[in-house]
C-alpha cells in the first residue's frame, strides 16, 4: 500500500524530533500529554540544520549575526534591545560567543550564557552558543553543556578557545581540540545539539600548514559537526578558494563565510592583531589615508563588504553570510540592505513573538494582558512544564512566578530615571497630570514640559500599528481618567497577508474581538457597571482593585478567545486570550508598575509620590471584551455611556466639592471630583460586589427629585 | 477579598465532580490530562438531580419517558429510532424498565442494560436505568451497577421487583426492599449514582396501610434516594395529597407523578390488573361504551391525561411530569404538544448530538466523515480513554474499533430487505442504475420502480435540512457518477441562532468550510487530479480506492477545521475537521458498506452484485474542502472543471469502448466508458502516485495533434 498512514502510538509528534536524541533526559513522558497538531509550519524542520538543508536546496540566501556578551547590566538591557530590532531583518540565526574571562556559565545577566537564552526564550532567534574547552574539565564541559539544554539552547558552537582571543595557554590534561568537544557533545548528549566549528581561509595562524589545517577541519566534521563558519578574510577569492579546498578532501558541510565590515581604524587594527590576519594592500591603501575620518571608513567598510559579498553570492557556492557585528547595528544592516537579504518580514507566524525554546514550541496561547509585556510574561512562566496547545488551561498554567521573584531585565524601564521623569513628568501635581500623560503617549504629542512620551510603564514600546488605528477613541477617554493600557480594534476576517493584523500562513483569515484595558476612578467603575448592564451578554468585563475585590459576568473559568485565525488544511489557531485566572496575575503587576516605575522616581512622601500612590489604592484596573466582532465595537459607546452618566447632575457638584457614592451595603467612598482634590477614601471589604451584585447596589445616592438618568433601563 | 479567583491545582474541573465520588475507581489520573475549558453550558450542572433543581428553581416544568426493553432484535433498532424521535422533544431524563426474564443485565441487544446504554451513548439521553434487587445476591448487584456504571450511565431506579410485574417472591436471603438496594448502592458506589425510588399515591399493594407505606418511602429517601416516581394513577387529586402526605413526614425530595394515557381497553385492564390499582369510575364509565373503538379511547386517553397534568402543573406543586410510553409514541407526544411541553429546540450544543456518557462529556471535535452515521463512529470508539477536547489528535484517539467487531445494530440499515430492494433497485443493470439511485436519494423523488430512496448505506436518514441547500448541484454531479455521501455549504458567520446552520450558545457566530465527499471512478479521479492543481492551496483533497492507495495534498498529520463556532466569553469551538488519520479507518467502513449493505441484496455471481462489487474494488473515495469560505464554494467548480475535461474529444471514443489512461509509471487501466461495460481493470500497487505526484503522471494518453484541453493552464 501507497502512503497509508502509519500510527505509531507515542511517536505522533514528529516536531519534537530535536529533543527525542537525548533519550537519557526523562524528559520524554511529559511531552506525550494531549497536544496533538504541529503548530503551524515551523515544526517538522525545526532544527537549524535542517532550515540551513531548506534554504540552500532553495536558493534562497540566508545571514546571521554574531555578538558578544556586554560588560554591564545596562549594556544587556541595551544589547537584548538590539537583538528585538535586528531581529526583525529575519537572520537565520545569531551567535554568542564564550567569554571565559567573564564567567560565562553563570547566571550574571552579562554571561554568555544568559545572553544566549535571553535571545532563544525572549526575543525567540535561534541562537548558537559558543563554548571554548581548553583548560576545562570534562564535568564542567558537561555541566554547560546541561544547562544550555535546560535554557533551551540547540545550538553549540565548538571552539578549542575564542578564535578572537590570546588568553588561553596549551594543556596537557582536559581538552585541547575542537574535536575533543564535538566528539565529548556527541558522546554526551547524542544528537541533541547542532554543533558548529571554526574554519580558517588562510589556515589556522596554529597550523604547521594550510593543508594540515584543512585536515583538522575535516577531523571535526567527521566528528560530528554540522556546519562550519569561517574566520573573517578580506577577498571573496581567499573564501572560494578554501571553499573548493574543503569540497576537495570530502568536507560535505556547510561552510559559511564570516564577513566583518571594517567599522573603524582602531578595530580593524585590533581585530587584526588578535586574529594574526593580514589586511591587504588594497584596503590599507584605502583606509591610511581616512584612518581618522570615522564615517569615511565606516561608509568604506559597507562597500567593501557589500562588493566581497556580491561576488560570494553570485558564486552559487554560498548558500549564507556570516556577520561579525561587534555588537554594532547601523553597518551590517546597511550591508544587508544593499544586498536585500535584510527583510522585515510583516508576516507574523502567531500575532506575538514565538520563543525560539524547544521547550515552549507547542505553546500557542497566551493571555492578551501581557501583549505588551511578553518578557515579563515568559519569565513569569519559564517554568511551567507545559504550555498551552489550543486551547489555554490549567494543566498548562501550574502557577506564574512571583512577582517578587522578577529578575532585573523584565520589570525595569529600558529608560533611565531621568527619560522617564522627563516624560511622565519632574512634578505632578494631580491625577489630571497623571492623565496627560497617558494622552501624550496615546497621540504621540509632546507632554507640557515639551518631551514625547514613548513609554510608560505598562508598554515599553511605542504604540503599536494596530493601536494606531484607535487613537482619537483612545485621546479621548485618557483626557477623561480611562487610562488605557492594552486595546486591539474588532477585525472580521481580513486576510493572513493583512500588513497591520495579519498574521499566520498564508491565504487565511484572521479575526479579533475588540478589547480594551485601562486603569480608572471607583467613580468611573461605579457608573460603569450600570452602564455595563445594558450591554449584557455582548460585552464581558473584569474589574478589579489593588486588594483583588474582582467583579465580573464571565464565566470564572473560562476564558475568552479575542483573536484567532483560519488557515488552509488547519485546525483553528487561537493565539490570544482573555483569562480570569491569569488577569489576577496581571492584576499584581499592573499594579506594581504604578509603584515601582513610577512612584519611586519621586521622594517619599513627595505630592507627585503620593498621587501615583493614590491612584494605585482606589483605581481599579478594568478589560472589556465586545463578543460581537462582525459589528462595529461598542466599546466607545460604553464610556460615552460612562460619561454622560457621570455628566448628568449629581445632588452636590462643583470644583473640589465631594460627591457621596453609595457603594455595596451601605459604605460610603468620597471620591474627589475637582481638579487636584485628593479625598480620603473608605472602600472598606464588601464596599464593592461581586458577580450577582443586586440591582441598585452601586446607584449613585440622589436625592428625591433629583434626575435619575438610567433609571428606564432597569 | 472578595471572589479572588482560588487555584485548587489539580480540581480544577469541577465539571468532572460526578464521577470523583467513586474515588476507587482508579479512572480519575486519566481524567487530569489536558482538556481544560469546560465545555459550552451543560458541564457544572451535570448530574440528574442538578438539573431538576434548576429547572425547579426557574419553574421551567420538565417531563421524562419511560421505555421497556423490546423482545426482539428489529425491535431494539426500531425503539432506539424512536429514541432519537422522541428526544427531539427535550425529555429532561427517559428509563428503562429492568426485565428480570429478559436477562436484563447481559449484553444482548434487548438487555435492559444494552438499551439504556444505547440511549445514554447513541442517542445522547439522559437515562435512568432500573434495577430490582429481589432474589439477587450483593454480588450480582455490584456487578450490575459496576457494568452500568462502566458504560457510561449515572442514574438508577432502585426497586425491590418490577412495579409492574408479578413473578417475583419474597426470599429470606438477599434483598428484600429498596431500601436495602439504596443502601447497597450508596454503600458500593458512594455518591456515583443519582438514585430514584417508586412512591405509591394509593399506598403499595402489599403494605398494611398507606401511612406504613409512605413510612416506607421515607425509609428509601433517608437511605439515599434523590427523587421519587410514582406510580399511575388517574386523578389529579390522589397525587396532590401523595405529595402533601410526604412532604408532611419530611419528604423533601422531587416527586414526580407517573402519568399514563390510556391507550387502550386492553393495555388499561392488563396494567389494572398487574398493579392493582383501581380505575375511577368516571373513567370506566366512558371507556366501556367505546370499548371496541381504539381510535376513541386512544383520542380520550390523551385528553384525559392533558386534563389531569394541567390541574397538576396548575397547582405549582409539581415540577415534572413522568410518562409511562408503553414504548409507543402518539399518545404521549400529543399529550405533550398539547400541554406545551413538547419543544423540538432547534438550538444544537453542537453541531452533532452529544453523547450523554460522562466519559465522553469533554469530547467536542469528531471527523466529519461519520455525520450521518454517528452511532458507528460513538461504538467505533467507546474503547478511548481519552476523547478530543478543543482539537483533535493523537492521544485522543488511540485506535479506532476494528470494523469486524461492528455491533448489529451499527452497520446494519433499520430497514428491511423488501425495502432496501425496492430503494436500491431489485436489479441493477449497469453503473448508470447506481448513479439513479444516488440521484433519487438527493432529489427525494421516485426511482424507476416508483419508491422513493429514503436511504443510503453511508446516510440512515433523509437529506439533512442543510444538504438541501445543495440539493441542485448534488443531482447534477450524482447523475454523472460522482457518487455524494457527505456534503456541506461553506457559512461565513451566520448567528448560532440560525434555524438551519446554528448552534452553540446566544450571540455567537458560526462558520463552515465547503466539504464535499463522494465515490468515483478511476477516470474521473484521474481527470480531477489534474483540474485539482488549479486550485492549490485553496482546495485540501484526500483520495482513497479499498486498497489505500492514498492521495492528498494536505499535511499528513494535521486535521482541517471544517465548522467552528465563536461565541461571548468563550475560547473557539471546532466541532467537526477532516482528519487523514481517522480518513483511513472511515474508508474501510465507508468501502465496506457497498458490500455488506448493498451488494448482499443480490444473489451470488448475479450481476446487480457484481456491479456493487465492481464499484466496491474500483471506485475512489474523495473528500475535497474548499478552505477560502468567505467565498462562494469553488467545489461544483472543480467537478464541474472535471466533467469538462472528461468531454473534451479523447484518442477513442465511442459506447462500450475502451479508453486507454496512462496512472503512474506507464500501467495502463482500462475504464469502462459506455453503460454497462465492465472491463477489468490493472490498478497495481504504484499504478497511482501519492503525494509529490510528478507533473504530467497522470496525464490522459492523447496521440500527437489531438486536443490537449488543459495545456494552457499548466
Amino acid at each position: 500500500m501507497v502512503n497509508q498512514v502509519q500510527r505509531v502510538d507515542g511517536s505522533w509528534q514528529t516536531s519534537r524530533s530535536d529533543s527525542s536524541g537525548a533519550s537519557n533526559s526523562g524528559e520524554s513522558s511529559k511531552e506525550s500529554s494531549r497536544c496533538s497538531t504541529p503548530l503551524l509550519d515551523a515544526d517538522r524542520s525545526d532544527r537549524l540544520r535542517e532550515k540551513m538543508r531548506k534554504r540552500t536546496e532553495s536558493g534562497d540566501p540566508w545571514f546571521s549575526l554574531e555578538f558578544f556578551p556586554p560588560r554591564t547590566a545596562s549594556g544587556a538591557v541595551n544589547l537584548i534591545s538590539r537583538f528585538d530590532r535586528m531581529g526583525s531583518g529575519g537572520p537565520l540565526f545569531i551567535d554568542i560567543t564564550w567569554h571565559p574571562a567573564g564567567d560565562p556559565g553563570s547566571n550574571k545577566e552579562t554571561s554568555s550564557m544568559m545572553i544566549a537564552s535571553t535571545a532563544v526564550n525572549y526575543c525567540g532567534l535561534e541562537s548558537v552558543l559558543h563554548l571554548t574547552c581548553s583548560n576545562q574539565s570534562q564535568e564542567t564541559i558537561t555541566g554547560y553543556l546541561t544547562k544550555a539544554k535546560q535554557l533551551g539552547l540547540k545550538n553549540i558552537m565548538a571552539l578549542r578557545g575564542d578564535p578572537l582571543g590570546t588568553d588561553w595557554e596549551d594543556e596537557e590534561e582536559g581538552f585541547n581540540y575542537a574535536t575533543d568537544l564535538v566528539k565529548h557533545i556527541r558522546s554526551e548528549f547524542d544528537d541533541y545539539f547542532d554543533i558548529c566549528v571554526a574554519g580558517y581561509p588562510t589556515g589556522h595562524p596554529e597550523a604547521q600548514s594550510y593543508a594540515e589545517d584543512l585536515q583538522h577541519l575535516k577531523e571535526k566534521v567527521d566528528a560530528g559537526a554540522d556546519f562550519i563558519i569561517t574566520q573573517l578574510f578580506f577577498r571573496a577569492d581567499t573564501f572560494l578558494k578554501f571553499l573548493r579546498d574543503c569540497r576537495a578532501i570530502g568536507i560535505t558541510v556547510p561552510i559559511l563565510p564570516g564577513v566583518f565590515p571594517i567599522q573603524g581604524y582602531q578595530s580593524l587594527r585590533q581585530l587584526v592583531k588578535l586574529s594574526k590576519l593580514e589586511v591587504p594592500e588594497e584596503i590599507m591603501e584605502v583606509i591610511e589615508p581616512i584612518k581618522d575620518n570615522d564615517a569615511a571608513i565606516r561608509s568604506y567598510g559597507i562597500h567593501q563588504a557589500v562588493e566581497m559579498c556580491r561576488v560570494l553570492l553570485d558564486s552559487g557556492a554560498v548558500p549564507g553570510l556570516h556577520f561579525y557585528t561587534l555588537n554594532r547595528e547601523v553597518a551590517t544592516t546597511e550591508v544587508l540592505r544593499q544586498l536585500g537579504l535584510w527583510i522585515e518580514d510583516p508576516r507574523r507566524h502567531l500575532p506575538w513573538a514565538t520563543s525560539a525554546n524547544p521547550k515552549r514550541k507547542v505553546e500557542d496561547v497566551r493571555p492578551i494582558f501581557w501583549a505588551s509585556r511578553p518578557k515579563s510574561y515568559i519569565y513569569r512562566t519559564q517554568d511551567w512544564d507545559d504550555f498551552p496547545n489550543g486551547r489555554w488551561g490549567n494543566s498548562s498554567s501550574p502557577a506564574f512566578g512571583e512577582l517578587n521573584d522578577y529578575y532585573l531585565f523584565y520589570l525595569k524601564s529600558k529608560s533611565s530615571k531621568d527619560a522617564l521623569l522627563k516624560m511622565w513628568g519632574e512634578e505632578l501635581t494631580s491625577e489630571t497630570s497623571v492623565f496627560e500623560v497617558f494622552t501624550s503617549y496615546i497621540t504621540a504629542q509632546v507632554n507640557r514640559g515639551g518631551h514625547k512620551v514613548m513609554c510608560l510603564p505598562w508598554n515599553d514600546d511605542a504604540l503599536a500599528t494596530e493601536t494606531n488605528l484607535l487613537k482619537d477613541e483612545l485621546e479621548k477617554v485618557n483626557r477623561r481618567g480611562v487610562l488605557t493600557i492594552n486595546s486591539q480594534p474588532n477585525i472580521n476576517g481580513k486576510p493572513s497577508s493583512d500588513p497591520i493584523a495579519g498574521w499566520g500562513p498564508a491565504g487565511g483569515y484572521v479575526f479579533q474581538k475588540a478589547y480594551l484595558e485601562f486603569f480608572t476612578s471607583s467613580e468611573n467603575v461605579t457608573a460603569l457597571l450600570k452602564v455595563l448592564k445594558k450591554y449584557e451578554p455582548r460585552v464581558n468585563y473584569h474589574i478589579v482593585n489593588v486588594q483583588g475585590h474582582n467583579m465580573t459576568n464571565a464565566h470564572d473559568m473560562q476564558p475568552n478567545a479575542v483573536t484567532w485565525g483560519i488557515f488552509p488544511g488547519r485546525e483553528i489557531v487561537q493565539p490570544t486570550v482573555v483569562d480570569p485566572v491569569s488577569f489576577m496575575y496581571w492584576k499584581d503587576e499592573a499594579f506594581a508598575l504604578w509603584i515601582e516605575q513610577w512612584a519611586k522616581l519621586y521622594e517619599d512622601e513627595s505630592p507627585s509620590r503620593m498621587i501615583i500612590k493614590y491612584i494605585h489604592d482606589n483605581y481599579f484596573l478594568v478589560n472589556l471584551v465586545d463578543n460581537d466582532f462582525p459589528l462595529d465595537s461598542c466599546l466607545w459607546q460604553v464610556l460615552d455611556d460612562m460619561f454622560e452618566l457621570l455628566d448628568a447632575p449629581p445632588e452636590v457638584v462643583g470644583d473640589g466639592a465631594l460627591a457621596a457614592v453609595a457603594l455595596g451595603d451601605g459604605a460610603l467612598a468620597a471620591v474627589a471630583l475637582g481638579d487636584g482634590a485628593l479625598a480620603a477614601v473608605g472602600l472598606g471589604d464588601g464596599a464593592l460586589e461581586p458577580v450577582g451584585l443586586g440591582d441598585g447596589a452601586l446607584e449613585p445616592v440622589v436625592g428625591d427629585g433629583a434626575p435619575q438618568p438610567l433609571s428606564a433601563s432597569q
